[in-house]
C-alpha cells in the first residue's frame, strides 16, 4: 500500500491539500498518509525548517504531497533554500513536471485561443542551472558590494532531464519537444545543452525537435500556445516559462506540478505552483484543482495510471461544468471530485 | 545638427531602417547619418564581427540607429556577443529602455484588455548579470563536462539603473515602480538589488513602489498588464519579461527599444526588438513601426522632445487606422508616417 508523507503547510496549503487526501482516498482506498509539519508556522513556533530526522523519515515514503509553504514574514530564501529546494536536490528531483491544458469550460485570457487547443507539459530541470546555490557576494553594504549567482550544469544534469523529455514525448500523440535556452547569451551553458540535446534526439528519430531562445518562448507561450508540445528547459527558465504557461490555461490556480526522481531511488513530490495565499487563507474559497491535478500525477509516478486517468476526468467535468461569476468552496468541489472519480 | 550612426543590419533591418530614417528626417531635417555595414553579411564576406576602427567611428556620433542583425547561418553567439553586447557594453548603455503600449486599434491577444490601458515601460539593466559573460566549460565533449554562467551584480551598475527607473516614474502620471527579481532563490544577488532599490526609493517618496518575483511577474504580464507602469530589472529577466511585454500589446512588430547611456558619455543605440525575420526579408511587407518608435525614442534622448512627440502621434494615427487583414507596405508605412510627422 502506498505511503504518502503530506506537507500541507501554510496559507491555503492545508485546505486545498484536504481536497487532494479526499479524492486520493477515493480511488486508492488505504493509501496510508503521514502529516508533517513542515513551513512558516513551524519556522516561527520552532526556528526549524527542515531537522534532518524528518528528512530521513520524508526518504521512507512512496511521495510526498505538499500544499504551499511561506508567508510574507518570513525572510526570503529561507523556505525556498531550507525546504522547497532542499528536498527536490535532496531526494535528486530532477524532472520538475508541470503540465499546462486550457480545459473545455476554463476561460484563458487569450482571445484567440479554444479550449482544448493547448496541451503542453514542460520539462523543467530541477537540480542544477542557478538553483544550485552557488553565489557570494563581497563588500556588503558598502558602494563596491559585488554580488553573484553561478548557473551549474552538468552533461550528466542536463542529458538526463532531456532523455526524461524525449521519453515524454515519445508516448504522446504530437510527439515533439522544444529546447528552451539562451544558446545566443549564455554560450556555455547553452551550447552543454544543445549538444546534449542534439545527442539525445538522434536516439529519438520518431520525436520531431525544435529550438527556441527563452525570449521567444516566452513570447511564443503568448501568441501560440497551441504549438507546443513538449518543452525541455533549464531551472531557472522552468520556472518563468511555467507560471506564463500557467497564466494562458486558467491561471496557478489550475496548474499541477511534480517534482520526480524517475528512478524512484528517493521519493517524488508533488504540488500546486500557487503558494500559500494568505490573502484567501481560512476562508474556504481556494480553488482545489491544481492539488488535486498534482496528487493525479503522484498517482501515475506510482504505477497507478487508471486512478490519475479518473482524477483527470473527475476534474474535466468539474470544470466543464462550472458557471463563470459563481465563487467556489473548496471543500465542495473537492466532496465534487471525489465522488466523480469513483463514479 | 545631430550626427547618427546607421546600422541596417540584415534580413528586414534595411527596410525597417529605411523608414525610420524617412521619419527622422521628415521630423528633423540635416540630421547627418553615416552607413556602417555590420552584421551577418559582413562577417560571411569577410569575418569581421565588429572591427576596433569602426568601434571608434561609432563612438563619435550623438547616437546610434540600429535596424536588426543576424541570420540562421552564424553560429550563435557571434554576432550576439561580438556586436550587440559589445556595443551596450563598450558604450557603457546600462539603460535598456523599453516601452509597451497597447495602442489604440491594436487587437492585442487578451480578450480582457482594452486598447489604452496598458501603458509600461521595462529600465531593463544593460551591463551586467548574467550578459557578463562569465562563464566556462570543463571537460568539454565528454560525459564529465560542467559549464557555468555567471551573473554579475555590482551595487554600483544596480543602484544606477535603479536610480534611472525611480527618475522616470517621476516624470510619468502613475510615478510607481515595480522591482522584479527572484529574491527568494538568487539570494545574493537578490539581496543586493532589493537593499539598492530600498535605498533609492527613500529618496523618492513621492513614488509607489511594488516588488515581484520574475515568474509572479511574467504571469501579471499576460494576465495584469494594466498594473505597470515602470519595471525596473536584472538584464535576463528584462530581455525575458519585456518579450512577454511586447506579445501582450500586439507583438514585437511594434516594440520599441534603446540601448541608453543617460549621461551620454558614450552614443546611445535604438533598435526595434524584432530579429532579422530572414523569413520575409527582402519582400517589403516588415512593419516598420518599431524601428519607426526607435527613431522616436532617439529624438527624445537628444533631446528633441517635440520631434519625438510628433513621431508617436504619426504611429497612433497610422495604428488606430489599420484595417484588419490588410496586408501593408513597409515603404508606404514609412511614407504615411514621414508625412503625418509633419503634417
Ligand atoms: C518558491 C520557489 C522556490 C519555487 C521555484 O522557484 O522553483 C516556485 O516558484 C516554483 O515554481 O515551484
Ligand atoms: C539578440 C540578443 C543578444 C538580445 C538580448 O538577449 O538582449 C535580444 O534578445 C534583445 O532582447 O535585444
Amino acid at each position: 500500500m502506498a505511503r504518502i508523507a503530506v506537507v500541507a503547510g501554510d496559507g491555503i496549503g492545508p485546505e486545498v491539500v484536504a481536497q487532494a487526501r479526499k479524492v486520493l482516498d477515493a480511488v486508492l482506498p488505504g493509501v496510508q498518509a503521514t502529516e508533517y509539519d513542515l513551513g512558516a508556522a513551524r519556522w516561527h513556533r520552532t526556528g526549524e525548517v527542515l531537522p534532518d530526522s524528518v528528512l530521513t523519515e520524508l526518504a521512507g515514503h512512496d511521495a510526498i504531497l505538499l500544499g504551499a509553504v511561506g508567508d510574507p514574514t518570513v525572510p526570503p530564501g529561507v523556505l525556498e533554500r531550507g525546504l522547497l529546494l532542499k528536498l527536490r536536490f535532496a531526494f535528486d528531483q530532477y524532472v520538475n513536471l508541470r503540465p499546462s491544458r486550457l480545459w473545455p469550460g476554463v476561460a484563458g485570457p487569450l482571445g484567440n485561443v479554444k479550449p482544448g487547443e493547448v496541451d503542453l507539459v514542460v520539462v523543467r530541470e530541477g537540480t542544477e542551472g542557478l538553483y544550485a546555490g552557488a553565489g557570494g557576494s563581497l563588500h556588503r553594504d558598502t558602494p563596491a558590494e559585488v554580488a553573484t549567482e553561478e548557473s551549474l550544469n552538468t552533461r550528466h544534469g542536463v542529458e538526463r532531464v532531456i532523455r526524461d523529455a524525449f521519453v515524454r514525448a515519445g508516448r504522446r500523440e504530437r510527439r515533439k519537444v522544444t529546447l528552451v535556452h539562451k544558446t545566443n547569451v549564455l554560450t556555455h551553458a547553452g551550447s552543454l545543452w544543445a549538444r546534449a540535446f542534439d545527442a539525445v534526439a538522434a536516439e529519438h528519430p520518431d520525436v520531431a525537435t525544435e529550438y527556441q531562445h527563452v525570449d521567444a518562448a516566452a513570447m511564443f507561450l503568448v501568441t501560440q500556445p497551441q504549438r507546443y508540445d513538449v518543452v525541455v528547459t533549464d531551472n531557472l527558465f522552468g520556472d518563468i516559462l511555467t507560471d506564463i504557461a500557467a497564466a494562458v490555461t486558467g491561471g496557478i490556480g489550475l496548474a499541477a506540478s511534480g517534482c520526480i526522481n524517475p528512478e524512484g531511488a528517493y521519493p517524488s513530490m508533488f504540488e500546486p505552483v500557487h503558494g500559500s495565499a494568505p490573502d484567501i487563507a481560512g476562508q474556504g474559497v481556494a480553488d482545489p484543482v491544481a492539488a488535486v491535478l498534482s496528487a493525479a500525477l503522484l498517482l501515475e509516478q506510482l504505477g497507478h495510471a487508471e486512478a490519475a486517468a479518473r482524477v483527470n476526468a473527475a476534474v474535466a467535468a468539474e470544470l466543464a461544468g462550472r458557471i463563470p461569476g459563481v465563487a467556489l468552496r473548496t471543500a465542495e468541489v473537492g466532496d465534487r471530485l471525489a465522488a466523480h472519480a469513483v463514479a
